[in-house]
């Protein structure tokens, strides 16, 4: 370990046998956490070239056991965001894709600061399981075409380890460690083609298209040297995506998406729908993928499929028929626009994402408890109209003080322009 | 100490607040192993200027308790050696600048690797204690005049846990580091008046006079920022130093050097005493310095003092009327030169250095038990003639096959030239 440590310390290249050291090193615990985090920091300053950076990616999927789909009917995807405010994407997405004749299998995480985590939002669903077993994945998905589960320790467990200590030692930032975390995850979950969204903005990761854009190219360049078949969207993450922000009134809004309803968060589960259909090789180009995609919606199939989903992972209520049967927060007030006549010019997602933390709906550390109803809807998006008086917010709290924090910084997150603004179209840029 | 990480990760400067926060974390154990690390190997690429190193010092020696030495009879001095192959000088120095009329009070570390340990070399001594109080060295110092103990957690706990992190990390390289870890414990030790001597050489750590040189400036500069009162000597280990290599071995070639034994070891004890003594301000400059360290030996103040010294730290046999009382290895072989007559042009530090530690005199790791009675006595050093079937070494080991091990490597540790070689005076520069 001192010779890696010296090599990437002086920037120089690891061999494929060294990085697969340092992995089984990291999973088994035999190389303690101080010289993880010396070489992580070492890594953030020296970076691994795209060779290293692929051979770390299949180092660490090849640390724990990797998830054999072989017996599934194929063509099976994978789906993955690097997170932002208001992301329930994956909740739409997977039955859409499912219902399109798919096969897809997911692992999701639990969310940290404003960022939410599937795992928390489908969660709220009551009596939803998040625990299958690899075996208990596979059988779903044979049966119903999809199944999403949590972490589990035995994929790509020098991942969960590095991660951890990224977290804490300031190395998170840094590209090929970023590549290599989510890729290592999709191989070792088994996909093949994987469709990923690059969020970029205020409310996620990546906050400019420069940033957004390199990260995409390293992470297309990585799982090419690594065999995946992957697209990748950069999508705008600098408004909260949709209308709503918070566990269970993020699964309501999936729901009424699935059910039918435009917005501009539908039209982004379309275009990574048509995506996916197209890099699967099941639909031939664009245009036709986002017809079958919009057809799976419009005759219900979609909406058929999630149910079936739930009610195989466990829901103990029909969420489509009763949407109420998921409780939301108790102390419900709204905030009208107090200012002239405009359109609205900006909504900082990280403010929202902050207030829906703040609110309780969120983690500050990662063994936080967290309230599931709490949230926030929004009225209107970056583009509308406003007019004095009319709601821009609806917070969703448990009690008024709550309300009365989130009301203050709710204020400032909002722009009015006296002159019309264009309404913002989700995708940025497809690689 | 994630912002203290990323402005280390950033290049950005530390106040000296954060760096207080910083070596309390590291002494207190507040900050885990792994932040601390990731910090270190930060600070190794993106190294801390010299008014931050300052500050580091300040705040490491500042972690602890400091010694305080106002009640002793002024000037009191320090000195620190980077540590070489042979390097006994401290043995010999300390009661040489108390029989001038100084007070030295003096912290000494165990050895690693190649260069030993002052600490091991006087534990060779029957009886020697290493483990005194800073109330009894205090006592000790104010009545002869010298007291030295091994490193006491109390001071500079910070630099204990950054130093033994360093040397798992990669990080013990880096000149900040360096320079905050020697001085951080002289000021803990309550010096003010320090001697350095900055080995270079294959025998230390600085290889070459180019590194030595950045090391001594970076030393000199912080030291002054410090408040410390500073001279520097940059000294030959290139080959080994004075005749014997090995703990016992050592203390018996101070004791010659102390009553009066005449080498290029001895040229260099003088050179550092006189160094000492005039910036002490005890000699108002080098050549009455020299003069007084010289009538130190050749009356026999020095070794009286010596005398004194090891008695009043415990030792039981007088070593300088019995020095055969300190055991040598019982399997003693002299390796006779077998090539052409000429004149040695090079004695390798760093494999005399490492067949001491295979015959068990040095540490691999840092919880080896060592054996004092090994080592090698050279019977030439570099500018010696040399003829066919003239001794070079004697191999003191516990057993044959270690012996024959040596053996092997020491053939390759020396070259021989047909041309007259120069004597090599070990001082090779003062700053």
């Amino acid at each position: 370990m001192q010779s890696i440590l010296a090599d990437r310390r002086d920037g120089r290249r690891h061999t494929k046998a060294d990085l697969y050291d340092f992995a089984k090193g990291a999973a088994s615990g035999s190389i303690p956490d101080y010289q993880l985090a010396a070489w992580l920091m070492a890594a953030y300053l020296n970076p691994l070239d795209q060779e290293q950076t692929a051979w770390l990616t299949l180092a660490m999927a090849d640390s724990g056991e990797r998830l054999d789909l072989s017996g599934l009917p194929k063509p099976w995807v994978d789906k993955h965001s690097t997170g932002g405010v208001g992301d329930k994407t994956t909740i739409v997405l997977l039955p859409l894709l499912a219902s399109c004749g798919l096969t897809v299998v997911k692992m999701s995480g639990r969310g940290l600061g404003i960022t939410g985590g599937t795992v928390d939002k489908l969660g709220s669903i009551p009596g939803f399981r998040l625990d299958l077993s690899p075996e208990e994945l596979k059988t779903q998905a044979r049966s119903i075409g999809l199944a999403l589960t949590g972490q589990t320790p035995d994929l790509a467990p020098a991942d969960k380890v590095l991660y951890a200590l990224r977290d804490v030692t300031a190395t998170v930032s840094s590209v090929p460690l970023i590549v290599s975390s989510i890729l290592s995850k999709k191989l070792a979950g088994g996909a093949e083609t994987v469709v990923l969204d690059v969020k970029c903005g205020r409310g996620g990761f990546m906050r400019t298209i420069e940033d957004a854009t390199n990260l995409a190219e390293a992470l297309s360049s990585t799982a090419k040297l690594c065999g995946l078949n992957i697209r990748i969207a950069i999508t705008d993450m600098d408004q909260p995506l949709g209308s709503c922000v918070g566990n269970v009134l993020e699964v309501q809004e999936a729901i009424g998406v699935l059910s039918g309803e435009q917005s501009r968060f539908a039209r982004l589960c379309i275009s990574l729908a048509a995506l996916t259909l197209e890099a699967s090789g099941l639909q031939p180009n664009r245009s036709a993928a986002e017809a079958a995609a919009r057809a799976a919606i419009s005759t219900g199939a979609a909406k058929q499929k999630a149910t079936e989903w739930f009610a195989a992972q466990g829901a103990t209520v029909n969420v489509f028929s009763n949407p109420e049967s998921m409780k939301t927060a108790p102390f419900v007030q709204t905030l009208d626009h107090s200012g002239a006549a405009g359109w609205i010019d900006d909504i900082d997602a990280s403010v929202v994402g902050q207030v829906v933390v703040d609110l309780g709906g969120g983690r500050k550390t990662k063994s936080d408890q967290i309230d599931t109803s709490v949230g926030i809807r929004l009225h209107c998006e970056v583009g509308s109209r406003i007019e004095p008086g009319r709601p821009i917010f609806t917070v969703y709290s448990s009690n008024e003080t709550a309300f009365l924090q989130a009301r203050e910084a709710l204020r400032r997150a909002v722009r009015v322009s006296p002159n019309e603004v264009d309404v913002r179209e989700p995708v940025l840029r497809i690689l």
